[in-house]
């Protein structure tokens, strides 16, 4: 798909310089953002190969996440005999990170639904849309996700404006974003269940007093699965991207057990909750995990965005 | 001494990109490399500013140090309010790590004196030339010395011959080494008192039993301090290079305490004679350090050279 998009949709004619640069937005440790860079190279070299007259580029590919990601880990898993030059680049793809129209490619797989904050009016105790006793927006009043729309609509804005600045023109930006169905409401989407087993463990602590009810009450993620008309409405919006391809995926994963689910979200709920309490609800996440029936209650279906976007000429 | 180097010599107006790009070279945790860093983006402002028909570039900079450096810390240490774009980048200098002509200023401070290894000869039991009771080639036989100097050719012939890729033609190589007077044999280096308390420790640790001869006569640490004689020839044996500046400085600092030494020394000494071991090594240098008389001979006389090269147009 992604190697298709490149060859089907990369300008080579335009590349004026002797360096193909890539980043990875939210890449993590390895070994899916390594994987990801070599197919983005070899979808490259095989574009420049048919064409006779242009030498190929040395590779240049910054691997970002934010500055707590462990890049000490990362570059430890470097591949030994990569074609290409590697660098970390920490901080939010929220803001900018590169220089002007310095990158050719930007590939983000499974990073873009990470909300720079969940939106504040929904932890405000004082607020008439403060989502007491949920932790998302799934299964919540449509206000809720309304909030979660505009937040992820803002984060957006910010992630497209930073980047159309960062994009050569006629360079191409590929996204894996875990989406929803057109037509759906946002409370309808499909990972509620993995929530659910969370946002129950939590409900028990506070009845037995482990955890005060204002604390779960001011507790949200952040995190935002968009529909294709929120999205394409954004890019739209930006104005200095088209499409280039988009396909969309439903495939339906088993609930992820307490270990998946802890490594995505245990920074943000150990930060909230504390170390000691975070412990406790993974354990009773599992525990409620092994209680579900075995069958359909127990999948989620995912549904995947694949867009290729390119950065026009203007 | 670089702000001036900078002003003096930088070539702006064949600076044709918008992005100017400096990489500093064994840059370790910081505070050190941003200070630096800092210092080159402010003279190079400056130079701009002097030319009214140029606009200010954004700036990137690369990071570099070997795989193994804390670059979590160096990544959490960045200045907030740094205005340039930061990167790390894994690897040694002494091969390719940038694109070709991708750099417009390279710096390196108290980096260069490290090999990429011992001389093999010199821990070969079956040699001759065995550095046999000794750790490194201060107060050694002069063959022990030209063993070193013959390695630190060989490395600094390879790092020349990579930043004369890396380096875009017009610019600049700012490197702080810690060297020797010409006219000086390398075993005449001035910091031998630092590396005869840890062998006297490694002696004593012999002779009672507690470490194999064997195993301290095959250790030799990977560190050399050119004299600028030296220096010279290889860049000019390089020819990619012109010399823009050079100054020699020569300061008296007290020989530094076990802390210091063990934060340059330890993961040498931990790689060769293991991880308890080196605890003792340490704790008898504190010791032999303790008793030593105070006054000249607790000092050391360190050699600076400042080299600014400049990357010829060929």
């Amino acid at each position: 798909m992604l190697l298709r998009g490149i060859i089907e949709n990369l300008d080579i004619e335009q590349a004026s310089s002797s360096v193909f640069t890539i980043a990875d937005l939210g890449c993590s440790t390895g070994p899916n953002t390594f994987i990801a860079v070599e197919n983005i190279v070899e979808g490259v070299t095989q574009k420049y190969k048919t064409k006779s007259n242009s030498n190929l580029p040395e590779f240049q590919v910054y691997f970002n996440d934010h500055t707590s990601n462990d890049f000490n880990t990362l570059f430890a898993n470097f591949p030994s005999n990569r074609g290409y030059f590697g660098a970390g680049v920490p901080g939010s793809f929220h803001g900018r990170l590169f220089p002007k129209s310095s990158l050719n490619f930007v590939h983000s797989a499974s990073a873009l639904q990470w909300l720079s904050r969940a939106p504040q009016e929904l932890s405000d105790l004082n607020s008439c849309v403060c989502n007491r006793g949920r932790i998302h927006y799934a299964n919540a009043p449509n206000e809720v996700g309304e909030a979660y729309s505009n937040q992820y609509a803002m984060d957006m804005e910010s992630f497209l404006a930073a980047r159309a600045e960062e994009i050569a023109p006629g360079g191409l930006m590929a996204m894996i974003i875990p989406g929803r169905p057109d037509g759906t409401l946002p409370s309808q989407f499909s990972l509620s269940h993995l929530f659910c087993l969370i946002e129950y463990s939590l409900i028990d602590m506070v009845n037995e007093g482990l955890v005060s009810k204002d604390k779960l009450d001011m507790f949200n993620l952040p995190m935002y699965s968009p529909s294709v008309e929120e999205l394409r409405a954004l890019v739209e919006k930006n104005g200095y991207f088209s499409f280039a391809e988009m396909e969309i995926h439903e495939t339906s994963i088993p609930l992820p057990p307490a270990r998946v689910c802890r490594a995505g979200l245990e920074s943000f709920v150990c930060k909230h909750f504390g170390t000691e309490i975070t412990e406790q609800i993974f354990d009773r996440y599992s525990a409620k995990f092994a209680e579900l029936p075995q069958g359909t209650a127990a999948h989620c279906s995912l549904i995947s965005l694949f867009i290729l976007l390119k950065r026009r000429r203007i």
